[in-house]
């Protein structure tokens, strides 16, 4: 199964300044890929945070998105933690750095000494350049860094989206009326039956309008072993716990 | 500065299917509260993460909250996580067991095996009463363990909230017409000047109505501090570049 890992870099998203819109965005669309999205850390702007959160999710999954942190500021230091991460820094790339003073250069402006930052990436990075994107997504190996504002980070993801396609997932649903306690045995019976389908239990905090105390839901990559735990969970079950199946 | 950690465990966050509603209930009551949240991570219900996670974060800062996996099913695994972060393991605790019971006796109705599983703690753990809930929080050293159905988790946090009150945070904002490669010596002044004080930049996609393109904040536990960084950094930018004051 194709891993993934998030780690958003932002004091603002820990402190409440802003809302992290980059984490619902990026679980929907690896859903979506039948990516499994295995971790996300939302950490703050601190180089050494960045790059041990970096390598770990680096190690243990096949894909790591990185959300923010990046600019001309005194506060983005995701491109050198990134580049501790694998044992190297960051270089001013020839390639970014005549993009940064030719968007400057056609305006007629400056440039800026400090938007050369822009230019600079870890060493050994490659530049993914997409129709869709003026500029590339800058990947150090199986990390893809992408920037913070919701915008952009959409816009760059979705420019190289189809390079993370994977099986897609199965799933089905089952709402019962019990509360969790009286169906935990037959739920072993199906985990314990299933380990290659995930089994998850939700219950609410009060019954919904159509009676149902609890969602059960059942997903995997093999659509008939999926239907098989079903069928085994629906007949464990029993149709007076049943309030509707999906 | 009292910090904090939250480890949101939940296999249906990363899949998609529940959208995390703690981690923004936390942050702002953290915030509130005046203590500074470093980290939240969102892991799956796997014991071992569990354990490291929590280990983690309780030897980081002074106070870790978990979100989830709390209950009677097959995936309910925070509790084993917890004690195993501190090298220990669970048990059925007596007071719980007498309150489990209760709840099933006062219906008239017979005490499923597996709702006892809600007694089971880790040894050592303390209960935190309060009147403002039934059934007391759980406590490991200091890990708070909160339920994750948002109802639950909010009602049991805000029960216990004021033990967390620390120093408040104090809070300017500058709001700027300048790109953040203009601003951004000025910004290097101002953060090496005042060490104490956290400066915030965050640009936006494009300009807002008002005409500003980064908001800066600067924030800090000292007023008098933050209010010299205020005024050092409004010197600096100068009124040409300065859309609002907050």
């Amino acid at each position: 199964m194709t891993t993934a890992g998030l780690v958003v870099i932002g004091d603002e998203i820990l402190s409440g300044k802003v809302a992290d819109a980059n984490s619902p965005f990026l679980i929907a669309e690896l859903r979506s890929l039948g990516v499994s999205l295995r971790e996300i850390a939302v950490i703050p702007d601190a180089l050494d945070e960045i790059a041990d959160v970096v390598r770990r999710q680096a190690d243990r999954y096949d894909h790591v998105f990185t959300s923010g942190g990046i600019g001309p500021t005194h506060d983005d230091v995701t491109m050198e933690g990134v580049a501790r991460a694998f044992g190297t820094r960051v270089e001013r790339h020839p390639e970014l750095t005549a993009m940064v003073r030719a968007h400057y250069e056609r305006r007629g402006l400056p440039v800026p000494e400090r938007s050369l930052r822009l230019a600079d990436i870890p060493v050994g990075a490659t530049l993914l350049y997409s129709e869709q994107i003026v500029w590339p997504v800058v990947a150090m190996r199986n990390v893809y860094i992408l920037p913070g504002i919701p915008e952009i980070f959409q816009r760059k993801f979705l420019a190289i989206r189809e390079r993370f396609r994977s099986v897609p997932f199965h799933l089905r649903q089952v709402l019962v009326r019990d509360e969790e306690s009286i169906i935990a045995p037959h739920l072993d019976a199906v985990a314990g039956g299933f380990p290659d389908v995930a089994l998850g239990s939700y219950p609410r905090w009060t019954p919904a309008e159509d009676g149902h105390r609890v969602k059960l839901t059942l997903e995997g990559k093999e659509p008939a072993r999926v239907e098989q735990a079903f069928q085994e969970l629906v007949r464990l079950l029993g149709s007076d716990c049943i309030v509707r199946q999906e």
